[in-house]
């Protein structure tokens, strides 16, 4: 995709205002003084767009276009399909979703139309080819945005119907189905295809293959009606590129597959700052960045994000001075091309009506926010040499949407609480915390380029992935692989030797048994001698929820139990393997545990850092490379000021001022010629 | 309505005991021994008086009635329609609430009749007719109690098809209604209102428009209903008073609405008591008494409590010795002109048989519980100039049912926990504190007569509210406002300029925004130094859950906040207005606060309180007024005694001890006559 | 049932194997190895024994049996009804339960046919005459395992006729239903027994007649299913003996009904070890164990119990070294003939793949688990001299299934925690402190035999209740009773009279009020005078939850309350009627107060104790007779060695050391031959 700037701006519903020129006048005014030069229109538009059947009302919409356009704004368009009109549903009530419970939904809310219905597929094909036609090749329009926020599930017969279709193209046979599934447990053999249900709480919901199946099922119809979305948009003649704005750690689609379909990635960003230590929101944040980014590798957008308080969250705080710059920044750190809002305008009524918006109800451009947002948009006006800039990485780790699922799903040590983003940020942190880029990949991605990578709880290995890392580890590579990890074959069936699974000469130890520990309760992590420098800062770190017992064959132990019956035995391992390293922490150890262990980690590989001073706590370091330079984010998510010993001969500040301390959610950015290379 | 007695009794259910005689004569004579003058019968009891269809066997209830009448008991005549036989739900299943996810109910419990069943509404006209004919002239019969408790909502097609109808009555256009309902968000706009269903967990759940239309829509269909009790009754013949007994902080629906079809309020009232420190229940129980009075502002019944430990309540406590005494004497404190159990009899199956009752399942009189009844009724007995007395008061408290509904449906800055009751609890405890009698009135009912008005977290400005404030403090009247007030329109938009809306010159500030805390979180208000006189109790106080952030323009600070960015901003201010006083609270603030800011708005109001000396905490203080005297309450409700410096010239004592200190839950009442006026 | 061995082995389900006929070969060497004996086949195979309907496939189980039996181990067979085919769910719809809220399951799931469903029935009577057929004289068969873990409800229309026939059946005409279930109270009259309907949150839940009546008729319903079930097997001409498997703490079905229809209780018991202290899962355990040989006071079956840590719980901890071994020769002790693990071999897929089993996903027989339950089976091959000993108690609690429903269900001083099975825990655990067997007898079984009967919270007095305690202690013996005691009757009607109905004379006091008490409150009972020897140990005891109030008639005070404004009434008393003694304790008493009285109780009953020596905190002593010897069992709880004065001159050691601490988790086992007695 090619920008032409760095997007600044955010949703607008001017549909809501019609009935108030003066408000839509107003309004561009307004954009302009804040440096807005994008808006996303349309989303959510379709009542207004197509008021009855067949009868579509785009005057209105190519009036706000055309008024944007005259003022140097471009358009993000949306298809409408993220909610329907009233007689959409009255007229075909196959578009409204059913539940696991097999009821079918009334008319409401939004995001929750069948994937599947053939009617509900033809109407939005209609309104989005409809839309191409009018609007596909207007100069303002840069990108399509197709529906929003993706998400849910439905149950209908025509989804249980394509269900089964969908397994018989994977499984060919029902005896393999059977088998994969492992159905002779509690009776549960099918005779045909025809027999199977999506689970249920109602019915089947324990029997895990189908739980998994249905979850792929389910990304791949979604994946299935954004094709033919963007395919409308391309008959109908308009080749602007498109996005779909995905969501924060969302769990129901594997966003993976959705990399080959669009042209770019976007998502919606709502940290809830404040809510604890600002430093930890904004790792946290940062993971999802990276996660967002690494699905195709490329610059992506930051598609939404609140300039004030939400009013969805139980508790909607105020964003302290500094943080709409601090978190817009972040995001360009990360690779974004974009700092985008939801929204311009606040509406005026209805459920979104207390979210914060860059023009309140008043209407007003003397508030704290409007000034804030602004005052970012005068500096991103200042950045526009970063756009396109790449990220580079030698450092992944695995954060993988089945494995996910299949984790959560099993019915294994811990039921509540295995704790898996929670224990890939571990990694992640840790990584961070020696300022390097980090990718966050899924286990069909290539290892290839890294230096590093960590497999984080990877319980279920899938896509052949023990084998990419037995070459990866064998041709020189660094591998951290913890607990609960080479369990279970896609179809979440154990393997039935030695676990982890294919890996047992590569990490060199065979795992044993594993300990469920309660809430509260925890074991300890004694570094060994021989590991003694490694974490030089602390006697025993502690460590809870899961324990890995292990006998270890060729590796060597970092770590060992301090309590209960296991103490003594293997807590973390290194194993050589090849040109490469293993390392195994075989318990949920604490984050210092990580942060020691990944220092050596990284000194060991001999990755290079993006600074060579070290990283104070609360402060996230980033670096994107273009042809000519490379740009340094260094951000201060403490609420005091740092001090970095920052080398600042070789670099020019593009924000922020050299040799000072950065101040409370404070960003520098520099930029480091690449006279050399060119 | 005139009553000849304080009426003093309770719930009888002798259609119970029907196959025990012997029990039935007992019971009369226990009434009398506990000077019990009257008896509320016939509620639930349809499928005695009509055990099938069209078959009314009314004897027992005669004979019963008379045997009251003949040992001087009254009798207060319920209408069956609280629950109905078996017969008539199942040959008209109609009559069955349907819940919000549209499942009809099976028979069983009460309280869940459809209220539009034109079916349910014939056969309750046919046996109120009835009951009518043959007891309403029955000298023993001094008041109809109607059904029992009304509550709840049915979403039936009948339901759904009278809530169009209500709706187009009221919008007239469809235009219209999407207009003030914001329907053009998420694209929900109606084409006719035919398309319209009521909200839904499985539908429409966020449209606040519709879900405040349809809680008004929920009372005016039980309100019709009513109407239509009553009317049948009258129809037949009886001319006797009707009330309905409502119920402690209960919202469903709008009390106020019924003002006008009832002779006389009731309510039941169940604290839980020794759950707490007796003294805030007390409290909080005094405020529903207040809610109850202020709806027709005139003397109401205690038509249900407990002389014992309750049977639903997750823990039920027996009541101390002195609590039944407390409890009664609080609610002729208040303005009821009776004290009434349920129940005299206690059930010997079924759900409620471990509810407190006068006499328990031994029949004996030698109970405790017998022997505090028998007691306080002797009490009562003597307090006969009372009868009528009415209840003055120079201030008032906003308590607005549809802004309750509002400001809690509305998704803001804090989405659990914004807390309205508890928010009007702290103004009228700090007004109680100050020995005053208080209203609690809507936005609807006239300011005139008061000195004082509050209006606590006034979010939702109807019925032109500003206009009233306005013209109140315009003329004189001290007007207190806290945050998160005047924000929207009765159908729950936004005002789209100043906030709070129309009050900006009353008030002198303008909002700008508002910040939500997590629990646990707080802020502090300092006392600016031309407050310091009125906080001189401290040098900070507490805030919590929301602090609103404003710029004055011609009020004055009197707090400003202590703490996060906003530090420094004012937390209270005082403005002149016109003739009046208008004081704003910008935060959450700690009791203490608002008792040192009301005792200060109290003495410039030169507001006359009931006593000149100092109320201790933990002491309630009332006044009821005839044309010969004005009668006094003290009621001390801490568990120690205290001394209180009653100047006794000038009154006479009709309960309790001159110059005396008043014991643990004991009360103080006596006459100032009022020679001069007479 | 004449078994020939202690039954060692757990259960085992090839049919998840018959593609690896190597893994299958394997196993029973392994089972050799571990010592196992036994091995319960069948259970949830009907999907491989009848893949089609009607199409019998038994080669592959007479192939498994017969390997087994040449290889010296024997076959528990189950009937496979515990969970059916799909083609029987889709064929007949009929056999999927319906919930309370009457909607229909979906297939998926165990456990869930409906009992009624005479095509349910029919189907698992065709299959059960098969499988007797077939097996049911094979040499290696010995015993049949009914179904699996019976429980649940079903409402569908089967159901509810079955219901109204079995009300019918009961009470003969509908107005004596009417008159026990107290129906005229809200009107809930019934005019037939065809209006009646199971209890539902959408209808009828808090007529508790109705819903007492309901459990007693699903208990029934169940039963007759089981009946069913056996005289298909018996038909078809097998006569091996019965079991179904029972489960901890299960409250839906009243065990009691199935004693005459099995010839051996067995059940399934999986303690959550290390969840707590240890010994106090033990007493837990081990009063479900003495359940469970009360319900025929005979020997009965460990049929299940996990050899590593569980999959289902919410955190599954690993088992500490010895516990295998421990939890084992607990079961034995308390009268079980065997000890049965699930699984033998770890299912590869499903939910329970976690489990833990005796053989692990690879196979080994290194493995810690192996290990413990190769040496657990060693020990139990020396105790076959125990095979078929009786457990003689003098001491029995009343543990009454009836009475739980009653008294959970009933609304009264305490909605939320009662807390049955903890106060039936407390005197359970206080005369195992004196180192006694304890039985754990229903209402309904006989008081013959015994010295002491200890009835905690005995609400609902049923089967004549009373009388048998009269007599009982007219006849010498001794009785404790607790608060909450003989307040209704079978169907939960209060007793009008005195209470503890019908035995005011024997306690000597009379039922006044009863309090509750919130969670964290308490108050304290204090010993008096007279009863200062028997409570030396403390001061003061602490109580909470409930606290009843009594009038002493003939009874002398224990204890009195020492808060509150019952400070000073009786909390505990005694009474001495006939020739024997009544005691009474009012409140939930801490557990120290129940043990120092309970100690007292004992010695002046002069119940002998099976050890006479002090029983250290969490060492459990159990005793089993044969005609030669008896089998004393010394286990130790404790994370520490216990030393305990065992006189040793007259027992001989049949596991663990003479004259030496116990270890922790350890176990001595010695005998004393009846040398005398023979």
């Amino acid at each position: 995709m090619d920008l032409t700037k760095l997007l600044y701006g955010g949703d607008y519903n001017p549909e809501q205002w019609l009935a108030y020129p003066e408000i839509l006048k107003e309004d561009i005014e307004c954009m302009k003084q804040a440096h807005i030069n994008t808006v996303t229109l349309g989303v959510f538009s379709w009542s207004v767009l197509e008021p009855e059947e067949g009868d579509f009302q785009f005057g209105w919409l190519e009036q706000i276009i055309d008024d944007l356009y005259e003022n140097g704004i471009s358009v993000i368009l949306a298809t409408p399909s993220g909610a329907r009109p009233k007689w959409l549903a009255d007229r075909y009530p196959e578009v409204l979703r059913v539940d696991e419970a097999r009821n079918r939904e009334l008319f409401g809310g939004r995001h929750n139309h069948c994937y599947t219905s053939p009617v509900y597929r033809e109407k939005v094909r209609i309104i989005n080819g409809e839309l191409s036609k009018r609007f596909g090749s207007h100069p303002a329009v840069i990108l399509w945005h197709i529906s929003n926020e993706y998400g849910g599930e439905c149950h209908c017969p025509l989804c249980q119907q394509a269900f089964r279709k969908w397994l018989e193209a994977k499984y060919r046979t029902i005896e393999e189905l059977n088998e994969r599934w492992c159905t002779t447990f509690w009776s549960h053999t099918y005779q045909s295809f025809e027999q199977i249900e999506s689970p249920s709480s109602r019915g089947e919901s324990m029997l895990h293959g189908l739980t998994l199946d249905w979850k792929r099922f389910v990304t791949d119809q979604t994946a299935d009606f954004i094709r033919e979305e963007i395919a409308a948009i391309r008959e109908a003649g308009s080749d602007k590129p498109a996005t779909i704005n995905l969501m924060y750690n969302y769990e129901g689609l594997n966003y993976h597959k959705f990399a080959d379909l669009i042209d770019v990635v976007s998502w919606d960003s709502y940290p809830t700052w404040h809510k604890g230590e600002e430093y930890l929101t904004a790792v946290d944040n940062g993971m999802q960045h990276d996660i967002m980014r690494s699905i195709k590798k490329k610059p992506y957008l930051l598609m939404e994000s609140c300039p004030s308080s939400t009013n969805w969250q139980g508790v909607s705080k105020l964003k302290r001075p500094g943080i709409v710059e601090a978190q817009g920044l972040q995001a360009v750190a990360h690779g974004s091309d974009s700092v985008l809002y939801f929204q311009i305008r606040q509406s005026r009524g209805a459920s979104e009506k207390f979210h914060g918006a860059v023009i309140d109800h008043t209407g007003s451009r003397e508030t704290r926010v409007f000034q804030e947002v602004k005052e970012t948009g005068r500096l991103l006006g200042n950045m526009g040499g970063l756009l396109g800039a790449s990220t580079e990485s030698e450092v992944a780790v695995i954060y993988d949407w089945e494995n996910r699922w299949a984790v959560e799903d099993a019915m294994g040590p811990r039921n509540k609480g295995v704790c898996y983003k929670e224990t890939v940020e571990k990694s992640y942190r840790a990584f961070r915390k020696q300022g390097l880029n980090v990718d966050l990949i899924d286990m069909e991605q290539s290892l290839e380029g890294y230096r590093i990578v960590a497999a984080p709880m990877a319980y279920m290995f899938r896509s052949d992935f023990e084998k990419k890392v037995k070459a990866f580890v064998e041709q020189g590579g660094t591998f951290v692989l913890t607990y609960w990890s080479g369990i279970v074959d896609d179809t979440d069936r154990c393997f039935l030797g030695a676990t982890p699974h294919g890996l047992a000469d590569v990490m060199g130890f065979r795992r044993k048994e594993i300990d469920g520990l309660y809430d509260g309760e925890t074991n300890a992590m004694l570094p060994t001698d021989r590991a003694a420098a490694v974490f030089a800062s602390r006697e025993r770190y502690s460590c809870q929820r899961l324990c890995e017992l292990v006998e270890l064959t060729t590796a060597v132990p970092l770590a060992v139990y301090g309590e209960d019956f296991y103490q003594g035995m293997p807590a973390a391992a290194f194993n050589r393997f090849g040109e490469g390293s293993a390392y195994y922490i075989a318990a949920d150890a604490e984050q210092a545990f990580y942060d020691d262990l990944y220092r050596h980690v990284v000194d060991e590989a001999q990755v290079e850092r993006i600074l060579d001073c070290r990283i104070p706590e609360g402060v996230e370091v980033n670096a994107r490379q273009t042809e000519e330079a490379e740009y340094v984010f260094v951000q201060n998510y403490n609420r005091e000021a740092v001090e970095m010993d920052l080398k600042d001969e070789d670099y020019e500040v593009v924000h922020g001022k050299k040799g000072t301390a950065i101040p409370p959610f404070g960003t520098v950015v520099f930029m480091r010629r690449k006279s050399g290379r060119a």
